[in-house]
């Protein structure tokens, strides 16, 4: 039942938030409140919802810990983190898109040389990633920076099993060389669980979702004068690319990892011949004046 | 920035909630994905704002305990509490309006005789509170029962302050007599701030808001074929009346606590003449049928 109490109930809250003095918080706290109270109208939750409703934000508050961000999570499940990454993207035309950060860039990524290998440990299916670091209008970036994380075959980040993994497992930090160049060997990723045993797990067997990711391997290339992008690339074929739990494939991010039969090359990286091979470039945009 | 991407999510999120197997869970996930996502891209958050934003939310959850509820007073502070009691609320003329529960409903009131006195420590103004349970024909509700809660005159509940106030007090329940009344006796309670040691008082903070409410004491009345009311009598005259911080103050709920000269009703309830009365009817629905 919407009365007139419940309109000028939402005119009483964006007035008594009239008195924020930073100005954006206020734009905020008031764009909130009105849509809050517009999915309340909309659904009219019982009380005994929203109660139900309390104890899972609780809940997902007081699963958090340093190493686990179940309130990210929940984002995004609901598709708004990825949402935010968007509206907060350069978005123009021939620029590699963004997509979300995730919540595995929690540890500095060691520098290494061009050519390193980022499996430290072996045992998944060895490949190599290369390519060019460019701008709009096609000029290499030399010195431009890429930072690299992904998790294991087994589907695992370093900081996930610190008694497996030794640390900066499946993470560097590479310069491009002069012509903008990239190049590194690591195992082919594979999909993965966000986790489920926390109250956003709950909220995912509610929906009937599965919680996988598709397999990927997470970069933020920046270059002076540049805007930088936190990204992905997607392993073509890997399952889930249609049904990421966090929403965050785009097509132009799905890179084949060819089956190669190059000796030569696997010489130069130390790999056994054939190999698989993704070659991609990152582009990025001019900073605006 | 918003691309045809940002409409393609929202409807990706949306699809994916089509397998929720309770379909009010689905009404209700979807709904909010549809308002979340209009909230984001109307404001366009930064990166930086969803990560404070996910932070306040994390310490939300972080500062409840078994006796404190702080997303319960987020919901509170920003009128959403205050409107899913409305919607939830019969709202028929002639029937005494709801308001919110509110936090301190946490312990059994204990049975009291009618006239008893619930004020068990005293130093407050002590004053009478009398009254008539009744249909909405005006018909009285006998055995009609009321509980009530109140904050002593220094606006603690008994629960805040267990080394100070004894367990039960300002709570009664009472049941009303054969023609539907009800009489205790009290001290007038204090306008009281909420908790402003968590993020909602840090919020309240940024806002430029007090943290307090109006006096006023907790009523649920209850009879046989009726829908219970939740709902706070207000003391006319208090501060804070047009500034509740939590929006629970509805004009047909303010009532005069006069002051009273009658000897023989001081005698009777044992209270020096001359002393404050509050008196009003509390109007219920039939049950729907």
């Amino acid at each position: 039942m919407t009365t007139e109490f419940t309109t000028h109930l939402t005119e009483a809250v964006v007035d008594s938030i009239e008195g924020t003095s930073d100005p954006r918080l206020r734009e905020l706290l008031a764009a909130l409140t009105r849509h809050l109270h517009a999915f309340v109208r909309e659904t009219e939750p019982t009380m005994a919802e929203w109660e139900r409703a309390v104890g899972f934000l609780t809940a997902t508050g007081q699963t958090c810990t340093d190493t686990r961000q179940e309130f990210v999570l929940l984002s995004d499940v609901l598709g708004v983190s990825m949402l935010v990454e968007t509206v907060n993207s350069d978005g123009r035309e021939g620029v590699t898109e963004s997509t979300v950060l995730g919540p595995f860039h929690m540890t500095e990524s060691p520098a290494r040389e061009l050519g390193a290998n980022i499996d430290l440990v072996g045992g998944g299916e060895p490949c190599v990633v290369s390519g060019r670091v460019l701008a709009r209008d096609g000029s290499p970036l030399p010195g431009a920076v890429l930072d690299v994380w992904q998790a294991n075959a087994e589907g695992y980040y370093d900081v996930q099993q610190p008694d497996v993994q030794p640390p900066g497992n499946g993470r560097g930090l590479f310069t491009a060389d002069s012509e903008g160049r990239f190049r590194f060997r690591t195992c082919v990723p594979s999909p993965y669980p966000i986790p489920t045993d926390g109250p956003v797990g709950d909220l995912l067997r509610a929906m009937g979702r599965h919680p996988y990711r598709p397999a990927h391997i997470h970069f933020i290339a920046s270059a002076d004068g540049h805007t930088p992008v936190t990204t992905h690339i997607f392993v073509a074929g890997s399952e889930y690319l249609d049904s990421d739990a966090v929403f965050a494939v785009k097509e132009s991010l799905v890179q084949d990892f060819t089956e190669t039969d190059d000796p030569s090359l696997a010489r130069e990286f130390g790999i056994p011949n054939p190999f698989r091979h993704a070659r991609f470039d990152l582009v990025l945009n001019p900073v605006r004046s």
